[in-house]
């Protein structure tokens, strides 16, 4: 199969980066287009990141990059046009959008693409409330999708499109209770805490003089995001929108703890009606797969909820890649006494919560036919 | 006035360490006994925690230790006899347990020294769950010690008697819940997410392989201490015995973070009747006073609960000194979508929570003439 | 005795925090002027540092600062007339300058203060290398502020000054260093490797990311500071100007590593001459006093040099208090197969290192008569 | 090919983990046979490991064992005619020694398992100083081997014999010194201060007491192997004895640094003769390629030294899975003040160092006939 050639807007970034990374030797993706700030614009990809790549050397030039991501010359990411043309040259049929800009220009950015006809796969946060934008994890709500016609028509777009993904901090437990919606029980309410990595926020981040030997209790913005965003993924469409779910009620508290990749959530749940036991739900987990496992996307983990028996488990720097970093791993699977089920869930943050979410999302896209 | 000669249970240890340090320049007490395993027994103090001393060098002798704790020659803990020798040689009026045993070893020595007339003012858990023993916060349940002459009655004990002090863990969120409880708000349900340092573990304690770039959702016996210790300390006595509280009920998950000193709660409460504003919160928490201030215990915080307003704090580095190590520092203190209130709480583990929480038991104990 | 008023230029970052928390009961000097950046200035130091105090909660307000700090309100820092007015009304003798800016900015104004009238006890890196103006370590060269009659007449400046202190990461192999050398000692050639905590880089510093299970073997600018600025300190002085010495040559490898507070440096000696054996270089460690001890300055520590006997000593989160953040703390002194002796040395790089070292060297100026 | 059965003693520790989740996917050899303490023999090596498997859980069953690794029945280490009788049943062609005792029980149960005809591949040190054993670096003294027939036909082994590999901390600065002599340079004398992973300690090693906002400026015994072990790498043989090189001589400081995998080590370097400049230095590391490579052995680094230019580089977490965490990255290139030249070096201490370094030395062995 011929590789179908993609862009990245933000490719200099620490989420461009993975994604560059992630890209480096997928089957059906191939990144012939890199897009980043006018100060990188001009120059080749390697220069572009040359001290300033934040992963690790294996995950670069010297070990992954391949294809001649390297070599390519960066564009202006805020000039649209620089990618319409990419794609009647054959070198960008959609773009990643890893951007880092204010909410508003990226909302304008982005759409300015979609609008040029370049269908925009996003992982930025601020499309996440359009209404008629879909937010997909591609386990739980693939048929979201659907709106995508509607939305290019309200907007007078034809082949542009905007889809997104949701926030790092939701990924730990929002596949673990649609696994259980899904096998019939009601999740009522959701008592969440969160003790997320560093590389969530981007770089330079939080100074490390605020991580050793402390943790900080408050992530700006995160909290909001953490108790609303599952609403609209276990949402429906109505009308040319996606409609919340009126449940669960979700309260979060989410803290920064020195740890360099990996979001950990202890979760306590409240179940309506009928309630599982824990070896009902630990069945439901393991047994759990969806769209993305079959019908074999490339990125898609083969279990994406694992489940761990051990009691001190999961653990960031030991459970993080599991699936290829695209899999949840769940463990400390018990009764809570104030509400009815506890556990811990875990996911990579940049991986299965970022540039590998956005891909598995596009690799939706693509089996569904949206990218042509 | 002449100082209380006190003795050391434990003293090598890493507890027993932060009693020396923390009594080393004690208005009321002085240490004149020490005592260890037999291992150490025998040696000076000084000998017997060379190069074993796991505290900060300006909190050992070169610093604090001062008035010849040094010189003392260790004794073995396991006979109790040599305390009996000691107090009547005038010189250890009572004992702090900072023993490191298996439970029923630690409540039998303890029971042995308390027999023999020397009152034993422990920080173990073995006789936490004794119904006749209080578990003792100064500033929450300090007429539980009211319950000490039934104690020696049914026990036939003298001068000798048991009392505790709580886990480490529920400083953090105990005392806060009580200011509210005393102002007249019902507490009915928690639900708790902690962060607990590593000391709390004890040396050597949780492996560096496990806290570097990591962290460990899960410590052996924690959460039911955390969920049930709160019930004995607001309950009532009955009978010669402690009888718990009925609320709140409490769920917790404890997670070990890479932190030195210092645990933190994330907090979410649902009260019963009337609730409570974030407001009337605040001015609770900011005036609370008890006993161990309007005494004016040596150890007791001034404030014993700071409030910060700043969205990230409280930090475990930044705030775990307040007070000198014995005040809950509170924070992000905000409405709870699920339940009604959240907020964050820290305290230092090793003072408030372990040495200091004993010496103030102390200093209340010798208030209440129960110290001869 | 009546206290001297002081200020503080760039009173609000984190050395003029240091500043700020340790004069806060200085027995000599009270902090009765604070300056600033534009953006500071005009509001109370209260509300300047209101989000942004880096340093402990029992290193600010509700701890120590004491004194009124809080209230003071902030000077623009740029407007030297500013500190001659309150000189004039008897608040501010001299000048702590924590600037952070451009070199030849901070050159430029500490210039315009002292041409002001206003002595200025910096601990900027911008006038270590003025020929004219000492460099100190009090316990090393305190004779070198001979200089600053020379220094005022060259420049026509009557009641002003500068005296500079060096770089945080000499501190722990300079002073030791001085010890063999006044004992007659010659120090040919030196190999240091540091192991620096992220406080020497301010705040924000380095980020977390880089920090986490990981460690950064390079600091800009560092390894010339580290061995070049000791032939200064051991210099003499000549035709008002201070000529370097020509030994010992020195090899520094500066890294950053996860730690708060403290810098470690692995030292190797190669001595000319006599080879003073392990035992005497730990007598003369231990035995060493100088000025500030024989004086009694107030931040003096009684023991400049700590002599550690345990083999994995010093270590930073536990030596880097002692003396009171004053004090250089040595071990494994031992033979180098290389060169004659190896040994490790450790110092608090925010007080000794910063703001502690800039008080002692203003207690040495004081004591001199520099400061009337 | 039919790939050759290996078996493993000390299976369960660390390193022996590590030997298993290396060889999951090995070319040429499959783990048949595993071995450990009376504790764990007569359990499956899954069984034996559960709650104990301290690596990712990506390099455990889930991910990698592959090949019936976890239903190996584990046999007892003390029994060396166990591997005897699986050599003979054709499950057990050679040992890697990964036991974790005491040196004098090492010693005698390798040496007993090479007397029954299994040839030992160790990871430990017991028989590093053994004059007619080999401490082989495949890609520095590969002809080292050819002492073993003189090995076998002094103790009277027929097949067996018994191969070693260095210290972790060594391998970041001898391949790169190596290159350098093989180049035509002279080493003369070498400063080296390193700073080391927690994971060269094992499990549970270092306590994370003395790693948070630490670290410790000493290893034991670490300085003695880091100085002397590379002269009998570099050594010759002679009369069935490996002879030590006279030089370089070595200083080492050894610390240990909170970083998880990943030993860093600042180096000074002094020639005799001919000094090579900074871009010879930089060309011959580049260009340095030896037997494993040329040979293509299945986990030898295609480049045996990275080099990279960046001015803050190798770092640990980014650095050390270069060549699958085979190869040592070095950086910081420069003239040394005191010596000649200044280099950093980086390697993976359980993969370079431990695990891979010893399959890499059993494919030299393979190579050259040694294993049949």
């Amino acid at each position: 199969m011929k590789k179908i050639p993609v862009g990245i807007l933000g490719a200099t970034g620490m989420v461009g980066q993975m994604y560059v990374s992630l890209l480096s030797d997928h089957p059906w993706f191939q990144v012939r287009y890199a897009a980043a700030s006018p100060r990188s614009a001009g120059k080749t990809y390697r220069e572009a990141v040359a001290g300033r790549w934040r992963l690790s050397a294996s995950a670069s030039h010297q070990g992954r990059w391949g294809d001649g991501v390297g070599d390519l010359v960066v564009e202006d990411a805020n000039d649209a046009g620089r990618a319409v043309d990419a794609r009647q040259r054959g070198r960008c049929a959609f773009v990643f959008s890893a951007l880092e800009m204010g909410k508003e220009e990226i909302q304008k950015l982005e759409e300015a693409y979609a609008a040029s006809g370049v269908p925009v796969v996003s992982n930025a946060s601020a499309h996440r409330w359009t209404a008629d934008v879909p937010m997909l994890i591609a386990e739980v709500n693939p048929h979201h999708t659907e709106i995508i016609p509607a939305q290019q028509k309200a907007r007078g777009w034809k082949s542009g499109f905007i889809a997104v993904k949701p926030n790092c901090s939701i990924q730990s437990y929002t596949t673990p209770l649609w696994a259980l919606m899904r096998a019939g029980f009601e999740v009522k309410r959701l008592l969440v805490s969160t003790m997320q990595a560093v590389s969530g926020a981007g770089y330079p981040g939080v100074p490390g003089w605020d991580l050793i030997d402390n943790l900080v209790p408050y992530i700006g913005g995160e909290e909001e995001k953490s108790e609303g965003e599952p609403l609209k993924i276990f949402g429906e469409i109505k009308d040319g929108a996606i409609v919340n779910a009126a449940a669960p009620v979700i309260s979060a508290h989410c803290s920064r703890v020195p740890v360099s990749d990996g979001h950990t959530a202890c979760v306590s749940v409240e179940f309506g009606g009928h309630k599982p036991s824990v070896d009902e739900v630990t069945k439901i987990w393991r047994a759990f797969r969806a769209l993305p496992q079959e019908a074999g996307f490339p990125l898609a983990p083969p279990e994406p909820i694992v489940v761990r028996e051990e009691a001190d488990r999961p653990q960031p720097r030991k459970d993080r890649d599991a699936g290829r970093g695209m899999a949840v791993t769940v463990g400390r699977i018990r009764p809570c006494p104030v509400f009815d089920l506890r556990f811990t869930g875990l996911s990579h943050n940049t991986i299965r919560g970022a540039a590998g979410g956005g891909i598995l999302n596009a690799e939706l896209l693509k089996h569904q036919g949206y990218l042509g």
